[in-house]
């Protein structure tokens, strides 16, 4: 038989971060002011992040070293197993060889506590009490509820309300992990105020969620704000999940042609990409790397690469992304956790620098991939993870094509255990695919900050 | 760092299951005809069981060889990690040691494809085109949908119909993985049709869905029938659990003074149990081993050892059990894998004759440790698990409280991903505990069939 799983020692769990940051041809654009459309300093982001994570940000240093502590929770999941998909490469009779690396093991079913652990770290190194957050269908609540609750800190998560009502499992999670969950928009903060005066209905946004969290965070000295992607730190910690790839490939005894990630803020992808493609930077490898975002909500493949705002509200700093504008709100498809108006920074300057391919699916095509793969291999996966399954078979389906050896790796992101609804949903003919929303993204992109 | 988790390599996974039959020191007592009460052969089972899960059933062989097709789907998942509970023994401040066998990383979540596998793959052998069987919660049904897909079987499942309407999720995955799933009592069998007439409001229950799965095999040509527990051949399926158990607690360098497990039909208890309890029957050891029951159904600490049926309906053979009576029916506890009326004649055998100790408890307790776990350990366990969780974590309390080393290894059967509202129930104080339900037990062992 192939070999079909790839499994680590514990003494192989990577001991530090990679910064591609380090590493980047051309240096990355500064973060401005919302207002003054000047470049900020660190400075500007400490009512919001402790210290240590903001040097992250903005760090040059190659490897970061990860601390003890953190490797310590870690070890709960990680290293995380690399599988290669036999029975789906049997399936598609293709000559391709498919291999995934399976981070839906975490407690929380995601890759997204492998920042939220940190996270929690540095702000307990630093003395706060409590982190504010927003949520949407309640992967990253339930992450950074679990993260705090193993450093003792109070998590509050903000969590967009038609989720927690129609989703009320993932808010359990959180409750099993000690977060306080509410509703957004609440009557907590000044925002969720105003928002339900205007509009007593209103099932919320991820935007006004983050608004939300954002203020919590400002108006309380014992509290800080966490976001589970986007920024550099988060990529930053997400390189685990590649470096440990690295090490399974080789044991595999191959090296991957493509290499493919579901995108929604960029997280996943980055951190099985980066270290991978630091390869290419350094002029070694030829690597094609691919990021794969809902055809409702196509950032990369049909947004501007400018200035914009990472929330709706335009409380946050101006990053250089490719984005559908601030005020884009995506048709509500069931991998929620794609559903974001812009990219991370880095993934977007490494896409425009031509490292990085990307390519947009409807929601259909993800589900019938999905469903092959858990009749294949087993796993019911995410609905944001079918999409990386989606181009991972396609590519695949190219190699048989071609009549080709083709070695594909793609991140499977996260287990598909709370989103049963989407397949049963997919498998009863439900599922309408909203395709691109032109007028939509034309609309939100007239709104765009004009930057001198 | 203390090592926290014992993979083994895919060249680890056993290659025999062990067939405790040949080395119990009594003969079995064998199954009776339910009218007769005279022996039965093995002949009495072919309309239900395919000829080689039969003479697994019988076989006194000491290892039986797992086929390589059962292997090469039991590497999707398999060998399972053992885990050293570190951060609960931090928390227990106990100086025991406890390390768990996570099931919950099989497609379904359970230990349950262990057996779902190997019956596919005999029926399959045989020419079989359809299997039938009965799902409450759902555990079961969708590891044999699961397994029935991997060989291109039909599988049809009827499930308790409040279960049906209650819980879609289990459904959902039945479904992903092709099985065709009718609430129970259904209008597509007799069984089904009688309940319906009399009473048309029936909410179902086991026995009932056991009765319509029985008929359904039993009246088509082309459908066999499958048990997911007690059943001799299911146990002997679930000891490469406990085989592979033994390597990692080798690699721990430790051998554990007692091994828990949770107790309904009694098989992913005998699976962790029977390789470690070969050597206490060949005279080696003297390793403590505890089954863990439900106290709202309590076969072995309440009931009585004679002989039953299997069934509510009395379709089946009369086994020797610890039975509360095949009329008994347990209070609706969220540890629905938990309510069997009876317990595994193997299991009971050797409870009898003192090799095995039992104990009951009741849910709020099971949950407060399952709450532990998951805000130490990170996991959620299954509200069956949390039986498992609650004695070992007792187990860990008296090492403490006596000064002594104790090594604890219990079987985390399955994740809770899909029980999230048990934990919901429990955290909101909303469970109550119906203690030992002393009258409705005297009331069912009235009806014990009378075997001269």
């Amino acid at each position: 038989m192939t070999t079909k799983k790839f499994l680590l020692a514990e003494s192989d769990l990577p001991t530090h971060w990679y910064n591609i940051a380090a590493d980047l041809k051309n240096p990355p654009a500064p973060p401005l002011h919302p207002g003054t459309h000047e470049p900020i300093g660190p400075e500007a982001l400490a009512p919001l992040f402790p210290m240590e994570l903001i040097k992250q940000e903005v760090s040059q240093e190659r490897f970061i070293a990860i601390p003890d502590e953190v490797r310590e929770i870690y070890r709960i999941w990680r290293p995380s197993p690399l599988i290669r998909a036999t029975l789906l490469e049997k399936a598609l009779d293709t000559p391709a060889h498919i291999y995934y690396k399976y981070e839906g093991v975490s407690p929380s079913g995601s890759h997204k506590p492998n920042t939220s652990v940190p996270q929690a770290y540095y702000n307990k190194q630093e003395g706060v009490k409590r982190i504010a957050t927003e949520t949407g269908a309640g992967q990253w609540g339930s992450s950074l509820a679990f993260a705090c609750n193993m450093f003792g800190i109070e998590s509050k998560v903000y969590m967009v309300r038609i989720s927690y009502e129609q989703k009320p499992y993932r808010r359990s999670m959180m409750e099993i992990w000690k977060g306080s969950v509410v509703p957004s928009p609440s009557e907590e903060t000044e925002s969720g105020r105003k928002v339900r005066a205007a509009d007593p209905d209103s099932t919320g946004s991820l935007g006004i969620a983050i608004s939300e969290a954002v203020e919590d965070a400002a108006m309380r000295e014992d509290t800080k704000y966490s976001l589970g992607s986007v920024l550099n730190h988060v990529l930053l910690h997400q390189t685990v999940i590649g470096q440990e790839a690295m090490q399974q490939m080789e044991m595999a005894g191959e090296y991957p042609d493509v290499v493919v990630g579901c995108a929604g803020g960029g997280s996943n992808a980055s951190g099985l990409m980066f270290p991978f493609l630091k390869e290419n930077l350094d002029g070694r490898r030829k690597t094609r790397f691919l990021a794969v975002e809902p055809a409702s909500c196509p950032s990369l493949t049909k947004g501007e690469y400018r200035y914009d705002f990472g929330d709706t509200v335009g409380l946050t700093p101006l990053m250089k992304m490719y984005t559908l504008g601030h005020n884009f709100v995506p048709p509500g498809i069931h991998a929620g956790g794609l559903r974001y108006h812009a990219m991370a920074p880095l993934l977007c300057q490494l896409y425009s620098e031509g490292y990085i391919e990307a390519v947009a699916y409807p929601q259909n095509p993800c589900f019938e991939a999905a469903v092959l793969f858990a009749r294949t291999e087993g796993i019911i996966a995410a609905p944001e993870t079918s999409h990386a399954i989606r181009a991972a078979i396609d590519e695949a389906l190219a190699a048989r094509e071609a009549g080709q050896q083709r070695v594909i790796l793609f991140n499977l992101s996260g287990h598909g255990m709370l989103d049963l609804q989407a397949y049963d949903d997919y498998l009863g003919g439900r599922l309408i695919d909203d395709h691109y929303p032109e007028e939509r993204v034309r609309a939100a992109m007239a709104e765009l900050p004009t930057i001198s």
